[in-house]
């Protein structure tokens, strides 16, 4: 297994070169400054995926929403434990919850398909009904026209489980890493009036035509970061520590993945390490412990959330206005 | 809660009193008897139904195949831990495993659809795309052509991941008690060469143009039981040895509901005590415990496989020939 940890997911995702951006245009208000915050302060949106994959990731979830570890996270609308979380939250709301758009099903045994019916998405399908399992297989077949329809179907789909999505991001940077999506997803996070994970990385990297309309609209993150690989030369902790304490100014997030190490969980994860079951369970160890409590006071770290961004967007703070 | 415990199935589901049926009728040559055993042996099937629905009752059910507590099984093909058994399975075939045809999703929050594309099948879902909770509600929606489509579908599905299916037979006994499905019932076991749960009871209460022509072709269990409602007046083990010390002769199959009680499953079964975590996680403990394997010796009863009962029927063994 490779050795890097932490590393900026666009980094990872597109093999580019992580560079700290700024927090924001100079001479303009920045996004810390409209929460109230000094210009050059660190904004951490604490991110929990694939909320809804699972009954363990589920407990997981609640377990860290409700002690703080996590200030926002996100669902995979199509697997069969979202409804059990949506219960959970239609109890415990105001949650800060955004829909993980999700056309991939990568899990060996524990598959999906759309919300959509079956004969509507076609392209997104493969001969069982389900999800391809990868970000390639996806951009090999996808028909955009179908995956708006999905995507949709999504999140009318939370919403009337009584989800009100604070944000929407992408499941396995899905959306944002086949460029035939890209505009479906800035046209649907415009028309449902949601911020989008945009990673500052990813931006620097698209053709030109879409950096303009994309920075004009949103509020990007800065900083984008995840354990991606396992790594023996360090604990859990330390790996994290050491982002903590480098993290730069600006809007950050860094997206973890929980779980409970238990025998769904195992089942699920079955033949992948990497995002395993136990790989989950330390990442709620983390969020949830007091050290990593002591770690943002330390480095002066401020927790937000994605409904604060929608409400600093709401409010006309746009990248580059 | 009601009372009633190890009642007879059939008089559960339709409201009849159970009546011991003969093992054979009069001057022919018995199951038993065909197996090897005396005419009036007490044969018994031990069956752990709804394999597939979760992780946790896929671990269960396997360890209750390798102790020797089950000695056979059904799948829930749509259910989305089907794969997860079939693996199972694969690697530790052969196991007397059957089809148990599922046409309902009857757990609050975790659902499924068909395996069918859902413009083929549209009279067995409801309008998120998943089929009806209750046999009630398959009764007034489903076209018998839409739910044979289905049923084919999942007998492929499961002989796609390797299962060779020893019979069918019927989840929440939908296809059993819904008088217009009887007919497809009965025609894709002979069209699979497939021995079907009948129970005896059953068919002394159906319409006599099929009674006839189902006793011709197939071999009809005496005595189908199963825990169906909670008691705390005995204990689960009390229950149970009452019903063994009580089991006439001929074909009986015991069916159970297996699971660890954990957190996945209670999740599944929230709000539902009947057949719960809870629940599973004794009928589990029951099968296994040695008291189990030496109630059956004591009353000189005879474990058989449904593998058994269709090698029989192929050798030309039928209940009234």
């Amino acid at each position: 297994m490779s050795c890097v940890r932490c590393a900026p997911i666009a980094a990872v995702l597109v093999g580019a070169v992580f560079v700290v951006a700024p927090a924001g245009a100079q001479g303009q208000e920045t996004l810390a400054e409209r929460l109230g915050y000094a210009a050059d302060a660190k904004l951490l949106i604490v991110h929990a995926d694939d909320i809804g994959l699972a009954r363990s990731v589920n407990i997981a979830s609640a377990r860290a929403f409700e002690g703080g570890g996590i200030t926002s996270g996100s669902v995979i609308v199509p697997s069969p434990w979202f409804p059990d979380f949506a219960a959970y939250y239609r109890e415990h709301q105001p949650l800060d919850v955004g829909i993980h758009i999700t056309l991939t099903a990568e899990w060996e045994y524990f598959k999906w398909g759309g919300v959509s019916p079956a004969g509507e998405i076609p392209s997104l399908l493969d001969e069982n009904g389900h999800f391809y399992p990868t970000v390639e297989a996806v951009a090999q077949h996808a028909v955009p026209a179908e995956v708006e329809k999905e995507v949709r179907a999504q999140i009318e789909r939370a919403r009337a489980l009584g989800i009100r999505p604070t944000h929407l991001d992408t499941h396995m940077g899905t959306m944002l890493f086949i460029p035939a999506l890209v505009p479906t997803y800035l046209k649907l996070g415009k028309e449902y009036d949601l911020p989008l994970l945009i990673p500052r990385l990813w931006l620097e990297n698209v053709p030109a035509e879409f950096r303009d309309a994309v920075a004009a609209e949103h509020i990007v993150v800065d900083g984008v970061y995840m354990m991606n690989a396992e790594d023996t030369t360090r604990t859990w902790s330390e790996a994290y520590a050491e982002l903590i304490a480098t993290m730069g100014p600006g809007l950050n997030e860094l997206i973890v993945h929980l779980a409970v190490d238990d025998t769904e969980m195992q089942g699920i994860t079955v033949n992948h390490p990497d995002f395993g079951s136990a790989w989950r369970q330390r990442d709620l160890d983390f969020v949830t412990a007091p050290e990593f409590r002591d770690l943002l006071m330390v480095h002066d770290i401020k927790l937000v959330s994605w409904g604060q961004v929608r409400d600093a967007m709401a409010s006309g703070y746009g990248d580059s206005q």
